[in-house]
């Protein structure tokens, strides 16, 4: 079939090879003219014969709400836009009505992979109604690990229940990492402990922890086996702070997830922490514990 | 080559399986004459070819302590004592002491996998001196998974390391099992998504979540789509509770893998949590907040 | 001055008594004609000399949004409503413009203190411009402590920032709660430790942890020595959820604030947690670890 | 009554103060000859009339465990050692047995008020025979605050039990300390909160959250409102360390307070964080994540 894909990132672009691979026809744009096929969304509109498919692979929010705007505009009754990109779940119903006053139906998609979907293929969670999920089943199976359908796809749900399953395995992912990297730094500060990276490594079979992240993790300590060259900074990307809100949403607890994201939190304020800020001159009130004063070397006292 | 086997369990038992299949001589010995090979742990003594090597596969802790004792009474200088069970790793050090004063050589080594290792092979940690380790090192091999030994063996470190690995390696497990569960409560939580098994199974290819543990929930979800015949309370069997021992003594801040640990102890408590009473009592006490008295149904309000 | 007061439940009732007792005129309304000094809110309205001061003390939410459309019928350009009430920031706005428009001002106040605050005062967080707090101040003086205005009275920042910082006060409150519970817990687990009310009573003076809190826990200790007539089941009230939501929004790290909320919902659910039901039932796919079935008694084994 | 007091430190000194002012007589020694009543603790003991009391106030582990086997050397049958210090509570029955040998008696205290001790009175959580508690109870009335005994004191169990006590306080205040601090990063985040030093100060009356703590971090913020002179950097000092141990240990959920002992761990370091690493470098991994190198300053995205 033939598809329009909006972003030709290092997903997106992946992703075009993949689906032009399995046969299919792909009209690209992205604002990088080196990578782009056609020099405007309205060039990428003219050039697909109706009744369209148009998949934007695009960062979430401002981006996507501009192109949903624009392809309003744009595309006729009976057309489709697949929104692939890390879309907050509350965003699909309203981008669905939006381009649905048009007539033009929606679907959304979490792809889960990263650089690595191009070889192994993207594992593929979509929300929207019957007939738009089969319409554009022929891009998921190219986009999706081969295998058995149901093992790297899932039709969630109607609109938004795609991202939705996206934001919570990526909350899981969160939590995993979390739970690998704590174990390595207690490894790493145990001295009867010899060889670090070769533990992760023989975790890869056999073991209840083995996994994709796992195999991963041996890969970084082996080009790196104290990981020294990197700093212990990490952003996030949105979805596991959705996990958390809608958890407390919810009333469902959520220890495991939201203690990786406050990590994550913490990761990027250091010693500018206002809360252990605020517990140092707390500490200093009532103990005249010393406090250290702003470009002073920290002293790291025996307990 | 010839090794004595104590303990013939469920997971005894198939690595007994697992190592005759690979060539080897297992003499086994059980309290359960039904698997036993002898009546007694001085005949299997007696029926090894010195110098012996025998696999302790018992509970850790009092039962591992008096074959221990016991062994060391009845085996020569230059035999060697491997414990397999989950024996925190301070104990290790010990019963290489007690053996070693009567020249008994002693190896610890983690084994997970549970019960698909008789299939699937188990995931090895070993602590011990080269010499021990390579003088075992064929069985290591019958046990471990195909492959390169790399990938499902590692030799850690001196006596103590192999639990210790395994311990972390179970502590890991603790924070990941969690990270899913939280997951699967938010996703089960939410109206939109309509199939939650499926979003389960379908990430078994492609995404950043897969692992072993992921197949196994999805294999859980299939049988029990709600897990309604299940109760959510569970044990603990110590390797997590040594692992954030581990991680206060050393200052690794854990916050992952202490709340997945937290979150069993609370499953088994449910209203009779001391903590939780005294926080319904303060906010009587304060506020006039309905108590749940003892017998009572408790009322959840609005919020 | 005078003031119309809408709600006289436990928390307005008390309010009336001591704004009364400072010598001020309350007109009182409730649904409940018992407490009520008018029949209803229109007559609320009459009573009134122009300009008006309405003091709403209802639930959050829908009652305090029909009365906030109630009112907006009903008073005049240059009359004020305060909103006492525990609503969410986020409304204020919406009131504050809603009445706004016809030309009536808005003032938030989140007020604490529970059932005490009618002998011991309220301690007082007020949202709105200098003008409105300034209004109010007379009832703001009768409502708070007595001793400095500053010492239990903030004028926060315009529209919200009262409800705001009340809001953050109930996260604090909600992990100073959950502090003491577990410490409680703890000296309750240990044997040699034979008097726990005792020890909370000897925190009253001169430690570092003493507070208003301590003091209700060994109120509540001296009452029921082991708070065995309680159910540990512990509803929560909105602000501490909405304390973490916005802590995550924000990039905070709150992990206190997020594990009382947690425990919190986690009392609600005991061995029905979808959480804890996965993870025994990942342990029973890789284990053969015991699950307890429904309606089965659980069995704790030893560790 | 006569007591020898060892260690006139910040502590030590501001109590030596308060027991001469109740009309007692104090020889005291320390290190430092500036502020030492005697040359020696063979002095000390040689200047006081048997049946002794000695009061040791220095630090835990080594210095207390070296002062503890002099003064076994020194002291005679029926002499007694009271141990003031942070120590250890399972070294309490290695020092009553040790001293026991020899017919010293021994009775262990935890103190708690910090530099304001000396005009407030301290906090003390005592453990011992009932004997041995009232032989000493002149000093623990000369040290606690005014007010009733039953306020300032308690005896909570025999030996270790009072320094038990200690440490779960400990614990309950790293959690209070952590949620003042939480509730002070958000209320600093929030914009529409015009004036957070005035909001703390604010819940001094009337509040739930009031308490001596609250007060100290009003104080700090009046000082520095938004503590710009101080790095966000704590230490810990052992209690908060063997709190969560031992509540690991008895199976007691302790997530506030875990949580509040690892932002200390983690305060202390900061980007060098092994974990963060870690996670960072899967990031990496998987995603082509920016990874921030050793030196580079890191980039925080838009979410």
């Amino acid at each position: 079939m033939q598809i329009g894909l909006i972003g030709l990132g290092k997903m997106g672009g992946f992703m075009r090879d993949r689906i032009v691979a399995a046969g299919h026809e792909v009209v690209g744009y992205d604002t990088n003219p080196q990578v782009s096929d056609v020099a405007t969304v309205q060039d990428l509109v003219t050039a697909l014969t109706p009744p369209r498919v148009v998949w934007l692979m695009v960062p979430a929010g401002r981006i996507t709400q501009s192109l949903v705007d624009e392809l309003g505009g744009l595309l006729d009754k009976g057309d489709l836009v697949i929104d692939g990109g890390n879309s907050k779940f509350t965003d699909d119903a309203v981008h669905a009505e939006e381009l649905g006053k048009k007539g033009i139906e929606f679907v959304d998609c979490g792809v889960s992979g990263g650089v690595w979907g191009k070889t192994e293929g993207y594992g593929l969670m979509a929300g929207g109604s019957d007939e738009n999920i089969a319409r554009v089943m022929p891009i998921f199976d190219a986009l999706r690990p081969e295998g058995p359908r149901d093992e790297g796809f899932v039709h969630a749900g109607d609109v938004g229940a795609g991202h939705y399953v996206k934001m919570v395995h990526n909350g899981i992912e969160y939590g995993m990492m979390q739970a690998y990297a704590e174990g390595y730094e207690l490894l790493e500060a145990k001295e009867i402990v010899k060889d670090v990276p070769a533990a992760f490594k023989a975790w890869t079979r056999g073991t209840v922890v083995r996994s994709w992240l796992q195999e991963l993790m041996a890969d970084a300590l082996a080009k790196d086996a104290t990981l020294e060259g990197i700093e212990g900074f990490v952003n996030d990307s949105g979805e596991g702070r959705w996990t958390v809100q809608e958890a407390v949403e919810y009333g469902v607890p959520m220890p495991v997830i939201s203690s990786a994201l406050y990590q994550r939190f913490f990761s990027r304020q250091g010693t500018a922490s206002p809360a252990m800020k605020a517990v140092a001159a707390l500490r200093n009130e009532f103990g005249g514990h010393e406090v250290t004063k702003k470009g002073e070397k920290p002293i790291v006292t025996d307990h």
